[in-house]
C-alpha cells in the first residue's frame, strides 16, 4: 500500500470482507464488515497472509466462555499498516508489519526485564475487545458489534491492532514467511531458544510433534542440540521431523513393556537435558519431568491442558532430582526483539520457514484452511488474503 | 591432632565412644566401640563438634526402612583427619575438615558441570554401609556390625568417611561454626546463592523458619534481596529471624481472610521473586508457587515431604504465569567448592553463623541435645565431643 491509498482511507472507516465466525462449529461466511480508524496508539492492518492454528479451531468450536459470537478470528499473521492513531511513531503508513497475541508495551516492568515476556500494562486475557480501550473496531453492516480475538483478528482484509502488538519487519521476507512468526513457530523456536536456552551439545526431547513441536525441534537444532528426539503416537511425524532436526523417534504407543521416560533415559545415558511437552496433557508433562536428566534437566510447558486439569509431580522426586518445570506462553520470547532476530535468521538461510507451509488457499477458501488443520494434513496452511 | 598421636593409631582400630542407637525412639547410650582403619579412598576423621538435625531425629524415631539398627547417627560436624587410606592425597593427618552427606566425587559428569551437585559416581542413597565398599567400619565391643548414616555418622569420637564425603577447611574457623556448614547452614545459604541465585534488591518468601529457613534468609542477605519475608506459624520466629535479614513476617495462621499469598502478593506488589519451601509439605509448596511473582518468579523446593506425596500445581498457571519450580539437595552447593567459600565469608565477617548457635552441651548430654531441637527450644545445638 502507498501513500497514496493510504490517504483515500485514513482517519474513515473502511469496509472489506472478513471470514465472521456467528455460531460455533459453523462453515465461516466471508462477508462485508466494517473497521472503525485505529484509535490512539491504535494501527490499522492490512493483512496480508494468514494462517488458522489449533487455537482458532478451538475457540471457532467452543459453545461457552469464553467463547463468544459474532467473533473474527485469526492470529498468526503479516500485514501492511493502513494508518496509524495517535502516539504511534513506532510504525508508519506502508510498514511491513506482524501483530501478535501477546502484548510487548516496552514500558512495564517486565517488558523492561530481560526475564518476563507477560506484559504487565496489557497483560494477556481472552478480551473480545481491544486491549487498550476494550471496545470493537469491527462492526457488520447492520452495524452489530462482531468481536475480536487474541488482540490480533487477521481473518480480515483490514484488522486494527495495538501498538504494543505488532512489530514492524523486514519488508524482504516473503508474507507467507513472516506470518509463521506470528505465533506457533515464534512459540516453539522460542522456547528453546528462550525459554530453555538449550546449550549446544544438548539432547532434546519434545512430546508432540505438532507445528509447534516440529518449531521446537528447529530451535533446539539452531541451538546446536546434538541428539532430538521426537516423541509421537504417530510414526509418520519422524519423517517430518527429520527436516526440522529431530534426529531419533519414539513412538509413545509402543514402547513394549517400557514407559517413554525409560526408552528417553536409556538413549541419553540418564535422560534429556532439557524436555518439551506440546500436546496440553498435564500427564505427558510427568513423562517429560521424568524423562530429564537428573541434576540439571528442564521440563518446559508449552501445551495447554482443558481448564481446571492439575499437573501432579513426586514431592520425593522434586527435591531430589535437581530437576526444573517451567512454563511459557509465546515460548518465553518478547516480540519486538526478537521476531526481527527470526527473521534476521531465515533471511539468513539459518532459520527453516519453508518447510512449515504444507498448503497455501486463497481467503474463500478459509474452511478448506480449517478442514486441513482438523484432519492433521497441514503443519501450516497459509491463506492470500488477496488472491 | 599432631603427627606423633595419628603414628600410634595409623593403620590400627580405634576404641573410642559412640552415641549408639539400638532402639528406635529410646534415649542414646554412649558406649564403647571399635573404628577399624580407613580402606581405599577413605578417611578417619577424629570428630571434633557435631549437631543433630531434624534428620538425625527422623531417623532416631523410624521403626521401619529405611531405618535400621543399632546405628551411629550425626551427619553435621568438624573433625581432624586421623589417617587415610590409599589413594587419598588431597587430605592428610592433622587437617582440619567437613564430612557431608552428599558425595562429591569431582570426577563425573554431574561433578564437573557447574549446573548439578548429584554425583553420579556415589549417588545420595539412604546406605548403612560406607558409600564406595559397602561395608561397616564400626563394631561394638561384641564384633556386631553397627551401620553408618549418610556416609558420616559424627556421633562418634572417631567416623570414617569417604573421600568425596570429606572437605579440608581453614582450621582458623572455629570447630563450634565449622561443623554448621556441613549440613543445614549450608542448605540454607546455598538454595538461595547456588541454586536461585537471588539477585540484588530482589523480594524473597521463605515458607517456614527453622534453622534451614533462617539459613536461606542469611543467603538471600548475603546475595544482596531487599525484602525478606519470613511466613511460619509461630510469631516468636520473627525476632530470632530479623537477625538474619528477615524483614517482614507473615503469620500463617492469623492472616484474616487472607491467603498467606495474597498477602505476600500485596506487599510485593505482585509476588515474590523468589520462594523458598523449608518445611516439607507439598501443600505450602502450592502456596509458595502461587506467591511467586509471574514472568520469573522461581519456586524453590529445600523441605522434604513424607513418601509417597504428590505436589500438585494448575496446568493453567504453569503454563501462563512462566514462573519454574526446582527442587535440591544441600541447596544444590557443590560442597568441595562451596563450604572453604563460605568459610572465607565468615571469617570475612559477611556470612553469620555464630547466632545459629543457641545451645552448647557436651557428649555425655547428646539426649538433651535431642530434646532441645525437638521442643524446638534449639537452632543449632553443638555438641563437643572431648568436653
Amino acid at each position: 500500500m502507498d501513500e497514496k491509498q493510504s490517504s483515500k482511507t485514513r482517519g474513515k472507516p473502511i469496509k472489506c470482507r472478513a471470514a465472521v465466525v456467528r455460531q460455533p462449529g459453523e462453515p465461516l461466511v466471508i462477508e462485508e464488515i466494517m473497521v472503525a480508524p485505529p484509535m490512539d496508539r491504535e494501527v490499522r492492518v492490512r493483512i496480508i497472509c494468514t494462517s488458522p492454528s489449533r487455537t482458532d479451531i478451538s475457540f471457532w468450536e467452543m459453545k461457552d466462555e469464553p467463547a463468544i459470537f459474532p467473533r473474527i478470528l485469526g492470529h498468526e499473521a503479516m500485514g501492511i499498516v493502513e494508518s496509524v492513531g495517535e502516539g504511534v511513531d513506532e510504525v508508519t503508513e506502508g510498514d511491513s508489519v506482524i501483530p501478535f497475541f501477546l502484548s510487548d508495551c516496552g514500558e512495564c516492568v517486565d517488558c523492561r526485564s530481560k526475564k518476563s515476556n507477560l506484559c504487565s500494562n496489557l497483560p494477556f486475557k481472552l478480551s473480545p475487545y481491544m486491549p487498550r480501550h476494550e471496545t470493537s473496531r469491527f462492526t457488520d453492516l447492520k452495524g452489530e458489534v462482531l468481536y475480536h480475538f487474541l488482540s490480533v483478528s487477521s481473518f480480515s482484509e483490514y484488522t486494527v491492532v495495538d501498538i504494543a502488538h505488532v512489530t514492524k519487519i523486514d519488508p524482504s521476507i516473503p508474507p507467507n514467511r513472516a506470518c509463521l512468526l506470528s505465533c506457533e513457530v515464534s512459540t516453539g523456536v522460542g522456547a528453546a531458544w528462550r525459554t530453555a536456552n538449550v546449550e549446544t551439545g544438548s539432547t532434546v526431547a519434545i512430546f508432540g510433534l505438532g507445528s509447534i513441536g516440529l518449531a521446537v525441534a528447529e530451535g533446539a537444532r539452531l541451538c546446536g542440540a546434538t541428539k532430538i528426539i521426537g516423541v509421537d503416537l504417530n510414526p509418520d511425524k519422524f519423517e517430518v521431523g527429520k527436516k526440522f532436526g529431530v534426529t531419533e523417534f519414539v513412538n509413545a504407543g509402543d514402547c513394549g513393556n517400557k514407559t517413554v521416560s525409560q526408552v528417553i533415559k536409556e538413549t541419553t545415558g540418564g535422560g534429556a537435558d532439557y524436555c518439551f511437552e506440546c500436546v496440553g496433557l498435564a500427564s505427558l508433562v510427568q513423562e517429560a519431568y521424568a524423562s530429564c536428566r537428573k541434576g540439571w534437566g528442564k521440563t518446559i510447558v508449552l501445551g495447554a491442558d482443558k481448564p481446571g486439569s492439575t499437573l501432579s509431580l513426586s514431592s520425593f522426586d522434586v527435591l531430589h532430582s535437581g530437576k526444573s518445570l517451567k512454563g511459557c506462553l509465546f515460548g518465553g520470547i518478547k516480540a519486538k526483539t526478537d521476531i526481527p532476530i527470526l527473521i534476521k535468521r531465515y533471511l539468513d538461510k539459518e532459520l527453516q520457514l519453508d518447510e512449515f507451509v504444507t498448503h497455501e488457499v486463497k481467503f474463500d477458501d478459509i474452511n478448506k484452511a480449517f478442514d486441513l488443520l482438523i484432519q492433521g494434513e497441514s503443519l501450516r496452511c497459509v491463506i492470500w488474503m488477496d488472491k
